[in-house]
């Protein structure tokens, strides 16, 4: 386990915040398929904080560089390597926090677990910077599933307590959801509130957090396992791997729980000479398995733990209470570049299954 | 994958509804350890239907035998396994399924995966009476972390929309959470009322949900590991394993999504000469490891499919629509029975994690 | 690891040689797959002592009860369990070796891990006994495999340094090799004079061991993975799991390390329009992958460590040494019972291997 | 499996011999093992082929670049990741192997498997440059395990039918087996005659292949785990990863076979207070635990394919025999150059078996 996922390909997600680099080795995919570099610039673009105003203000390109596993734009049936060098680091910034960890992130946990030996400088291995080489592996697994007619997309649920509108149970849109210049929402008020809301936030000295739904559309029935191999579990042990993911519901979820069994039965149907269900409260798997309607996920992400606002934490070097002021750069409000992230986890979990069952 | 779990240990569940017999063999568990079988059967007892109005009508006294791995009362380090016979079986009752499939259920599902060779009496491997074993594989990983100071409590946090107390962040107490009858509850009241929902569910031909809580107290700062190997991805790869759960969130969860970061860090503090935080809105994991905290989680249960209203579903011999009305022996509120289900899951998850850091 | 195999499939070896029962559990194999009892009895006949001279007197029918995964004869897509019930024990002989350890036995270094609380008797988990549950998972791989034109057959190649006839690059038999009633050798005069040397080391109270070759016929080139997902480290994984076995080689295998590269390189040819090799020292296998050649390897097996003959070893109470006298029943040969382990063996990797390409 | 290896380690090696760099990740390392570069240079440097004339003309200084895991020349925790840059490759030389496979080398089954998609150059992620990224994790292993007190050295063993001294059972330096000029040979006159050995293949456009033996000492008792997760399992798994080798075994491994059981078992003794064997013929390992006495084994290195002789093979396109001539940088003989990758092999599993037992 730890930083190592997969049944059938074999993902390590390697790197610390400020290290040499940050990257991923992704083995077990067949030769022939394509990799369109291009394509997965663009996409891993969607997490790159970019200098928009609700984000951090470290600039990185993010520009991975394959090293192996692909050859004249294929994989070629060896492990793929590839790594993003960092390059815009500021490692003083984070000396103290090894004697005064912050609160809601896991400085003081390393602690324990290390010993004093983690990397602490940008959060080291815990940094939401590790998200960037998931993305490299999501963003291929991604490219793969269309090639098959699978398309996953995610946008901003909630945010700050803010709604976007609900997927529709028909959305089958192929482009990212993304109204509003690359704010993933659907609804365009809905995200000028939320970019408002983070905005608050930031001149607060605070953070938000937020929810993200994600939909799978063309995904076949029949795939995934029964018990521990079930879509649920493969698809959660992979997005909780998401730092600051805290929760996570498959269809209608936690509102299930107060439905009766016959609301919240999907009934069978017929369209179009193919095995339909006329709602999808199960979010299109039953028993594990994909039933063919879209898959549909919620997760909900915890608002920043890096806080400029002063907190409460302690000395454990004299085990006594402090206070604590962290300087630096953060987002007030990671889940506009989590959007990506969750769909890049997404399709690493189902091309896993796709692995499985092929 | 599969029926198949762990990281150093391998617990393997096998076993169909009305088959020969139902068991688990759980490998990687260390010399020495006590088995207490009469502790476990009194454990496995709270997860059997017991003739209450609730349940099902099945009866099986579910008392597990032991073909390996145990000797004289202690693990002898060979791989455990054992088994439950099925007696009280009526696989008529199901043939009709195979066209028919019940909406909510795997039935369909299993169908196309495996192609009418599927084993479809009592819902077959799918069945929520694979449960039994995994409360064994988890009644002694409780066992062994109570005698580590380590005590794992669930109750019925919501059912039919009514809800419980809250468990008290300084929740300890050592014996299940029951304060009627069997019941899980805290709250004598809202359990009252949840039981006379399950009856107007039954009387209605209908079936009801909830959501279950779980404490885990005692747990040391520093177990688990970062990103897919951390608390969050041990727990839910396993919990997801279980017939019916649709949603999983730790601490807050989902709520946190609505938090300011300063509200939603707990702030460190010294207590007893221990690092503590203030509150626990974490559940007792940051970054994916155990802060020391009580880790909490709760989980919500789908209310069951199988229900006696008539329901629509399809023939998949004649492609077209039809009625469905089952008869049998079914549950209409599984959830006071899963709530050792997921003490026990939550055991085997941890006890792993344990494994992993020792 | 430990008692568990596989990357596709998953195999789980339980049971110790005087505990309730032995068994398997076999998970990820696809449903529709027809097992056949009888011809599986056959097979695991070939294991069972079975009153032979040369074997042990203890008499068990070893005949598998299946508990799960198998309906109307065919695989139903959930896990395979099968036990067999030991029946014949007479655990009061081994009570003496838990303090004076047998040599080349585990009875040592078993005390050492366990500390005590292995199950002694028999050799617990570590009795050649738990060849029989990998003689049914291995029966079952078998089955499947011949139905795809895949034959795996071995032979005594040495016992007691007494040789058979080599297997001829041409063999494509489907029977089991054996022109001497039960005893597995090509040459009948060479199995006659083993049987002599299997006597007279039982007259001795002592045993014997040898060398058994097996050989896969009519697998395709292209199965099994570069470096560690090679089909030598598969198979390696696997035989050397089986009790006894000390020497492991492919094709020419040690002997290739005498020859030039010139002569041992295989030069490839086409032959009826397909691409074969001229010879086979390579035995069937170029980086890792089958070349569509047979797959020929050998496996050394030691002399049984249980003999009758006085033998020095240790009291671990008093750190002394001691003599030590063994009675009971214990094969002066396993070499000719192991040869339907060592095709076991060989069926699980290559069907293991076979999931993995499809 | 593919080029993924551990149960409690997680390496994962990377790269084709063209590419644009090799390289491997190591997960599931504690935090807090020191790192010495120096040490590991040194240890790189025995398998470079460093301009010897026994070896290829290819120059690459193989120092590998630290990318994630290392902080401060201690373990992090976090997964390690190193890569040596591809510098000195000469890709034209490959083109027409993907037509004209060459004899001996994974050209054809490389070709059967990725369809035309495998990178040939430089035998791609087959060639023997693999090794390097090995190196790293096995020199770190190795260092880790050095300071436990436990010790890797290898030979050659025999070389072209050239036999060195065998290691005697006492053997316990601590330097690298060396007497002559980096030829790790215990015997100097045994060297210069496979020196010479090696320079005559040469001259006649041939190769020649060896043994090597490996000796680990100062491992404990009881590491490793019964059947699959046995020592020899384990080292079998890791070493056949390697390629060219074709045959392994264990103590006096095959030479067990024509023993009896009286001469092959290891009578246990007691030497300064402590448990030891007054021989070693089970090469320090009984039912795949270690006993406390030296791991010995051997392994079987095939003559290097790639020969400048002229070959038949055939050309796929034209289904026909053709004529291969190659030229280009190719060892004579590897196995001098195999000599560290044998003990980084042993040390990653050994090491990874010391993780499961702590």
């Amino acid at each position: 386990m730890s930083s190592t996922y997969g049944e059938n390909l074999k993902l390590s997600i390697f790197g610390q915040s400020h290290g040499a680099a940050i990257g991923m080795t992704l083995d077990g995919i067949p030769a022939g398929l394509p990799v369109d570099e291009v394509k997965l610039q663009a996409f891993l673009s969607r997490r790159s904080p970019g200098g928009k105003a609700y984000t951090t203000t470290r600039k990185e390109a993010d520009t991975p560089e394959f090293l192996a596993g692909v050859v004249n734009a294929y994989t070629c049936g060896a492990p793929i390597a590839a790594i993003i060098r960092n390059t815009n680091t500021r490692s003083g910034d984070y000396a103290a926090l090894l004697d005064c960890p912050r609160p809601g992130h896991a400085d003081y946990t390393a602690q324990v677990k290390y010993k004093g030996f983690q990397d602490v400088a940008g959060g080291g291995h815990f940094s939401g910077r590790l998200t960037a080489p998931l993305c490299i592996a999501g963003g291929l697994c991604k490219q793969w599933l269309e090639a098959m007619g699978i398309h996953i997309r995610a946008h901003i649920s909630v945010l700050a307590g803010i709604a976007d509108e609900p997927i529709s149970p028909d959305y089958t849109s192929q482009t990212p959801i993304c109204v509003l210049d690359d704010f993933p929402v659907l609804n365009k008020d809905a995200g000028i509130a939320m970019q408002q809301a983070i905005a608050d936030a930031k001149a607060d000295c605070d953070s938000v957090g937020g929810i993200i739904e994600c939909i799978v559309t063309g995904l076949p029935a029949g795939w995934g396992d029964p018990m521990f191999g079930g879509m649920e579990s493969r698809l959660a042990a992979m997005i909780y791997g998401i730092p600051a993911v805290k929760g996570l519901d498959f269809g209608v979820g936690f509102t299930s729980s107060y439905l009766r069994g016959s609301q919240n039965n999907d009934a069978f149907d017929i369209k179009d000479g193919k095995v339909v269900t006329k709602t999808n409260y199960a979010g299109g798997i039953l028993g594990g398995i994909t039933n063919g309607m879209p898959l549909v996920f919620t997760a909900a992400i915890k608002p920043t733990p890096t806080i400029f606002k002063t907190q409460q934490s302690i000395s454990l070097s004299k085990m006594e209470t402090c206070e604590l002021n962290i300087h630096g750069r953060h987002d007030p409000c990671i889940v506009p570049r989590a959007v990506p992230v969750i769909e890049a986890a997404a399709a690493i979990a189902i091309f896993d299954a796709y692995l499985s069952n092929h």
